[in-house]
């Protein structure tokens, strides 16, 4: 792999915007799936990154992703709503399924909407933090289907689960808590970082199509295909336990058969609750930033500077990329010069301010 | 450490439904308290079992449990409610906490009550089976206040969160499917079957005062006091979010600050999704079933014989103790025999067809 090459956050989001636009995306959803893809790589979520792009420009290609697809809401009782994005993208199918939950949740105090039909979306953070940006607590659970299972329930060594992540984000003082967590110890898009910048995965990730603990990420894909271990390590039948409740909300749910091959994208489950049936907003932010202090007051333990709070992380990060530039691993960068190719979209114009 | 006693499932319920009455529990309330213990010490969740009897007896005896108590509930929003449950037991509060959200979602899809001044919830496992056998999917999330902060944030070495469970539980063709797992490597009542049988800790699960690993149980309570590890190994951040999204959910959302010294028992948030308006319920069902073969369908693991799925170990264990008897550990039955004492209770009679 050759070196990384640097681009700036505007740069990313330009690039992306021309590329989907030029895929035929109308300008509002090449807009927000640009944004959303340079922030999860601005936050270092690189898995949900610039590393998407060109993997969503391959299906708008092929016709499994539809720019502009219609996205219909069926509400079949007071708090709930089905959400069938039509295979649109991802973020915006995932984007009207919180607006959904959150409208809904405006109404009853909590509210909860299930996807058909949704592109893979991508960061689950960004879904529940544009809940909580609103004021309201967010939950969100994500399946892939059957394609995707690489995760082993505990005690298996065939994959019978996706990563299947759960988020959440809580509305506070500043910015909104966010945590967002795959049910396996790793997902898989950290996986393909690996794969792609040539480097062993840690231990405790993966096993190969035998079974055997590997650090190879050639090993993990395969085929034949190995699989990522649940959450846990000893514990793991806690983390298999979260996995097969994201399935069961994200695709049981939504009434799919979860080895139904022809499903495709995510399933997405968002549940919105607001604080103020229960008590003042003003005083739920309050407490919640009381909570942080606390949980931070600990002293750190032994190989650690401080306690960090969920999405802490991801934030400072954040920081330095906005200074030092978003990495694009080479594979990436050479997928999107041939798309750019393809679509006749000029990168050197695009990429222009690129500080690295 | 004497030899375990043995008790037939319907001694255990004898004879804790009759202290229970005589310390002044109405019956319904005594038949259910004693009901949840036993079923908890028959499934092997020992840590929350009849090992909890003599506490709540103690608790009754210093008035910081009220049976009898009346409990409210306050409706604010159409899908929301808080039950506050006047320090009854909290298996009594908790079950109207159930009983409500299932109510709410009757009526509006999904529904969600959160607590107040709730005692000791027991097994949480018990909750959400109650609503998935009325037909619905349920979630709940329990925090302890601060004298329970036994588990240090990821990267800290002094307690900010209490185990905090988190459980689900499913309807589906037969006997519904049970998750219930703490959000630490392991739950505190585990912790101390193994300090009252002199058994050393599995490494991994607590620090002592000085942040060092530990498998000495006296060593974690102390005093002074050490530390339970969140669940997720070298991706414990991933336990420490889900921990604090727990105590959100259970004291934060009830207006509650998470150092008040004040608050005792637990906090519990329960959410009722009805699968009606997503999928028919048969249907729904029959997906449930489907997925349970298809992750049971993985060949096993080494060292495993096969592949379990959530409650269902509890469940066999269920079998095996309805033939061997059910274990009280010496400690917890010296406690029993002095609240007999107390109470001019009985235990000969009442224990008569213990079959060990």
């Amino acid at each position: 792999m050759g070196p990384l090459l640097r681009l700036s956050e505007s740069a990313c989001v330009r690039l992306a915007e021309a590329l989907l636009r030029a895929s035929g995306a109308p300008h509002a959803e090449a807009e927000l799936v640009a944004g959303d893809l340079t922030t999860s790589s601005l936050l270092g979520v690189d898995s949900h990154g610039m590393l998407r792009l060109p993997e969503y420009l391959d299906q708008i290609a092929c016709g499994s992703l539809v720019p502009g697809a219609a996205i219909t809401v069926q509400q079949r009782s007071a708090a709930t709503a089905i959400v069938d994005c039509g295979y649109n993208f991802g973020q915006v199918g995932a984007r009207r399924a919180a607006e959904t939950a959150w409208r809904l949740a405006s109404e009853a105090g909590i509210g909860c909407a299930v996807t058909l039909r949704c592109g893979h979306v991508g960061r689950l953070g960004s879904v529940v933090e544009w809940v909580a940006r609103q004021g309201m607590l967010a939950v969100a659970a994500c399946n892939s289907p059957v394609h995707g299972h690489f995760v082993v329930p505990f005690g298996g060594r065939e994959g019978r689960l996706a990563t299947n992540p759960l988020a959440y984000a809580v509305p506070c003082g500043g910015e909104p808590l966010v945590a967002d967590i795959s049910t396996s110890v790793a997902p898989e898009g950290k996986i393909r970082t690996y794969l792609n910048r040539g480097l062993p995965l840690p231990e405790g990730w993966a096993i190969d199509a035998a079974g055997r603990p590997t650090t190879d990420a050639r090993a993990f894909y395969g085929p034949p295909r190995g699989g990522l271990l649940p959450l846990g390590g000893a514990s793991g039948h806690k983390g298999f336990a979260l996995g097969l409740l994201v399935e069961i909300l994200g695709n049981t749910l939504a009434g799919h058969a979860c080895t139904d091959p022809t499903l495709k994208g995510n399933g997405l489950w968002v549940l919105a609750v607001d604080p103020a049936p229960f008590v003042p907003p003003q005083r739920f932010r309050q407490l919640v930033d009381e909570l942080m202090d606390y949980v931070k007051s600990s002293p750190p333990a032994e190989g650690f500077a401080e306690v960090l709070v969920p999405g802490e992380p991801e934030r400072r990060m954040g920081v330095q990329r906005r200074q030092e530039g978003i990495p694009i691993d080479a594979a990436t960068w050479a997928a999107i010069e041939r798309h750019a190719a393809r679509l006749g979209v000029s990168l050197a114009a695009l990429a222009a301010e690129a500080p690295g």
